[in-house]
């Protein structure tokens, strides 16, 4: 089946979706969890085969390590759908009802986007967080994962299809892409597909942005930042940095810059500078951060470098303004946070600080949709529109305006003999 | 001064604006509307000059007519701003706050976007409008309008520009762009620019999507329907269809295709012949249409085109889910109406059509940021994702998540020694 026939098939499908009532689709979700469970051997047995292929081509030990989905992968995915379930249906919600006239209601009610596209790296729980995501809210989806899992993906898909198909939702809702060919065409359906979510590397996030009209809804660098204020407590702001730096290296929320203040420099960078050697963590420092503690130079580059690694870029500033403007220069708008004890500083920096995620006396690893108790994400978004942040439930769903009247026409209005009220009326949507 | 620089400095004076409280934006609002009324006869002199160059230059009558900025259209526009004034402030709202753990608070709060570009066709009062919109949303702007307004628009700029820097507002705040090659610069700039909103032709708003990565917030097509219900009330029917079509045809929300149940063609479809013939209105009907009233042949083309004009399309249906699937398959996500008495029909129609405005027993015309309640707009949007359907003051909001802890790490979490409480609490942000 060509990828545009798929799409069509999925527009008829999410049509249908769109009008299912929680109990539905609840059931399903518990059909998919049990499924998952009944099939286990089966899918662990996929999963190895897998490793093993990918471990024969040389793929990179990091990887291999996210491919693999054993037992207790399979637990936290039926943990995060047992969550789902309990979470209210975000479909039908009326977010707003006015009354124009006598008789002449206007809501906004949410309901689902349409048809999304995801392409997916190694972590086949992806495939199964995803989808559910997708089914609660209402989404058809177009499933596209990386090559090295394709035999998981195969029965994770095919078991989840198996378990909506049980609950009477159309087959057509869920399709798997199996070859990059067919992601190409993917993008090209802008007539059919609302959304495209590609979680991968920065480059690929951009090719998808310059070769599609769907909106995409990615991040494209996790540039963090955390900045040591002059009225920081000083134990507090070592431990947030070093677990900001060092509790998970290779993700998007861990910190890249170091800002700190020039009053609180000369006691707080020794500090660090020692918890970080004992971490092997590469410091590279602006001048006067080099007349303090020994590190190697940063360049303009090391400012707009992610490196998901053990290396950190050190900056000493004069003040919170110039903290704030260096991130609001050189940062990606994911998440950066302040350490003081400063109230008027916080705000400030909270205020001011142009990112979809502002923390104050945390950790930047804090940014997650697990964490925010969303349940689960699709993703982090560093895009300002629709989503920003982690993205849960609420990012895939958007909304309709519905005006129901008794044959209320426009010429009445226009003719001064009718006025609106515009009275706000506390009523869910109803005909 | 380069398009570049200018949003360079417009980002800096966004970053001021996102911070303004309600009192000083609001001041800002009641000084611009001051001052237009003060320099109205400067601002009427211009339109006069912009109106005989266009005139001499052959421009169409009905662009002549919205490019007239006079003493009505300044009242209204001054209505427009003191209903802005009273309105609540978008920016600072608390959207959700959770307890994540003792002492670490996750809040969702809404924020400016930033920078918007817009790019207008004849009408000045366009500019006025959307500034204000911007201004109360804490927004900066880049603003194009077109060729033939140009004396007017830049009096507008500079009477807006000499009152928000009376109320203490960067100057940078808001910029015109007088050329096309300016534009053209625009578009490229997506590490300033966060927003795109053109108003003007469907190939204009295509061709802005295809050459620039900024998101575009725009319509490209209004293809409304209306869909005759069996169970419909046959007079309403009648009065709902002639409003839809003919109380202004060259706008987006009128009515272009017509579907109507085949039990109660034989005995509408005459009356509306009756209607149409006086108003002088083409109809182009399927077979069906052309056995029970004389009308030329609608091909194909006629339902995927926007005529915006005394012309109507006309297809006799088996069903709803006929119309809802003619409807879902040519329909342009704008606005889509029915016209029955039968609840059970009316709420399958709202909730499956997949259009941004859905009607029931009223006419299409309604959709409006001004008929709906939201004071003004900037534009209606067929997008599904941010914004849909009329935009006023919400769709030039985002939000940001704010995070405060006492030192919270996530290392503590990941190894167990403390657990998410993730319970909702009734708390606006604070620090």
């Amino acid at each position: 089946m060509s990828v545009e026939l798929m799409a069509q098939k999925a527009k008829k499908a999410a049509i249908v979706l769109s009008g299912l009532d929680a109990g539905k689709k609840n059931r399903a979700l518990d059909l998919i969890a049990k499924k998952l469970d009944e099939n286990k051997e089966e899918i662990f047995k996929a999963n190895i085969q897998d490793i093993e292929r990918s471990t024969g081509e040389n793929l990179a030990e990091p990887l291999i390590k996210r491919l693999k989905f054993d037992e207790k992968k399979l637990e936290d995915l039926l943990d995060g759908i047992k969550s789902l379930i309990d979470m209210e249906d975000p479909i039908g919600k009326t977010l707003l009802s006015t009354e124009l006239d006598n008789e002449l209601e206007l809501y906004k009610v949410s309901c689902p986007i349409g048809i999304i596209g995801i392409i997916f790296e190694s972590r086949p729980d992806a495939l199964v967080q995803i989808s559910a995501l997708c089914l609660k809210s209402g989404n058809a989806v177009l499933l596209k994962g990386g090559r090295e899992a394709s035999l998981t993906n195969k029965i994770l898909y095919e078991t989840i299809l198996a378990a909506t198909r049980e609950a009477g939702i159309p087959d057509n809702w869920i399709n798997l892409l199996e070859s990059r060919d067919e992601v190409s065409e993917l993008l090209k359906l802008d007539q059919y597909v609302d959304l495209i979510i590609p979680r991968g590397s920065n480059e690929f996030v951009r090719y998808i942005m310059d070769n599609s009209r769907i909106p995409v809804m990615g991040h494209a660098d996790g540039i963090c930042h955390c900045y040591i204020d002059e009225d920081a407590d000083i134990e507090r702001a070592v431990s947030i940095v070093v677990d900001s730096k060092t509790q998970y290296v290779s993700v998007c929320n861990a910190l890249e810059t170091l800002l700190i203040h020039e009053k609180v420099a000369d006691t707080i960078l020794p500090l660090l500078k020692e918890k970080f050697d004992e971490r092997n963590v590469e410091l590279r420092g602006c001048d006067k951060t080099r007349g303090i503690i020994s590190c190697s130079a940063a360049t303009e580059e090391d400012w707009k470098t992610e490196y998901l690694d053990y290396i950190l870029s050190v900056k000493v500033v004069e003040s919170i303004d110039q903290a704030i403007e260096h991130i609001n220069t050189y940062g990606s708008g994911h998440t950066d946070a302040i350490v003081s004890e400063n109230k008027a500083n916080i705000e400030k920096f909270m205020n001011y600080v142009d990112s979809g995620n502002v923390f104050a006396n945390c950790s930047t690893r804090f940014s997650d949709g697990f964490r925010y108790g969303f349940g689960a994400e699709v993703g982090i978004s560093t895009n300002k529109l629709h989503a920003r942040g982690p993205v849960g439930l609420d990012g895939l769903v958007t909304y309709k305006y519905k005006v129901v009247g008794k044959g209320h026409i426009v010429a009445d209005y226009a003719e001064k003999r009718r006025k609106f009220t515009h009275k706000p009326i506390d009523e869910k949507f109803s005909v």
